[in-house]
């Protein structure tokens, strides 16, 4: 038995010299709101604004999280708690591995948005709500979603069978159903510049 | 009701772009083996290296699993099995979003092994065994996890009452018993060199 490595020992990089790394610093967006109101397409479209200007993004959303991390789970309050909890876990990481993590999920219930939150640091958690009328989402329903929930086929759909708790105290408020996507992305960048994030990270 | 945003249209940031984006590319490095046969300190010595060299990198191992996402998993063959499903997905959205990732983990199942390597494209996925023999793990034993186990105090331990699976055909074998910290670090590289790792990404 050799003792050469008996002593080694662990090394560690953490978030602060990844964002000094990548020279802009990490943070979780959660978008949050009814079916249809539009969080996917607006945290894509920020995602795209923010790539093109030089920074490391994420979206995490219905599409590659329901068909992977989370394709065991149903739509029960339960299972629900369980996608959004785990969603959380995820975005953490991400947000440890230095990366804008975008997190577009229905999310209804407060306490879960809540659990999300008190993961990470206060500065590291910006909620944003896409506040769009039920009759404007269902009037789109691009997936026939709310069609199939009002005949009854989909059990537990926010908004028809389920409820959806709308933030107290969000970060920010968007009308989805009133103002153009890029009105809307132009708010989340505001809100970034405000909190400094565009400035250059200078080394320590 | 606004028409504004009925046609608000997906954007898309691809991996390659981020990988653009980086100058590098992303890669998925799975460490295997037994406790205590330096798989979570090898994989932060490569992911030091790595960053050093500007790199993007994320270690996911049992301090930032076992207490956060997979917490509501034990250690049963049935909870092993999720713990790593979860893992591999994880792991492909790190790779997705840009980020080498160092996944360490014991994962003792071939068939689980196999699943996150089938998860994404071949070229992807670098299977790394630690091999250490058993009596040098227990020997370290860091952790004391190897006194408990033979005490009857923790069930399910591998390599004395669960079985470890050997990878048949892995991408690298270190003999991390043996061999220097440094060694095995080297090793590592030299794939990644190897596969072009560390040519500069030009622009499509």
């Amino acid at each position: 038995m050799s003792k050469t490595n008996i002593y080694w020992e662990n090394s560690l990089i953490k978030r602060q010299q990844r964002e000094q790394l990548n020279r802009h610093k990490s943070v979780m967006l959660w978008f949050t709101g009814l079916s249809g109101s539009g969080k996917s397409t607006l945290a894509h479209a920020v995602e795209e604004r923010l790539h093109h200007l030089g920074l490391r993004t994420f979206v995490l959303d219905g599409d590659n999280i329901r068909h992977g991390l989370c394709q065991d789970l149903g739509f029960s309050d339960q299972d629900r708690k369980e996608n959004i909890r785990r969603i959380a876990e995820i975005s953490k990481l991400m947000l440890e591995a230095g990366v804008i993590t975008l997190a577009a999920f229905i999310s209804p219930f407060r306490a879960e948005r809540q659990f999300a939150r008190n993961l990470v640091n206060p500065e590291d958690f910006i909620e944003i709500f896409c506040r769009c009328d039920i009759t404007v989402c269902e009037n789109r329903d691009v997936k026939g979603l709310y069609e199939q929930a009002r005949q009854g086929k989909i059990a537990n759909f926010t908004g028809i069978s389920s409820p959806y708790e709308e933030p107290i105290n969000p970060e920010l408020i968007l009308n989805t159903g009133q103002w153009s996507l890029d009105e809307c992305v132009e708010k989340i960048i505001d809100v970034l510049r405000t909190r400094g994030f565009f400035l250059p990270i200078v080394d320590a």
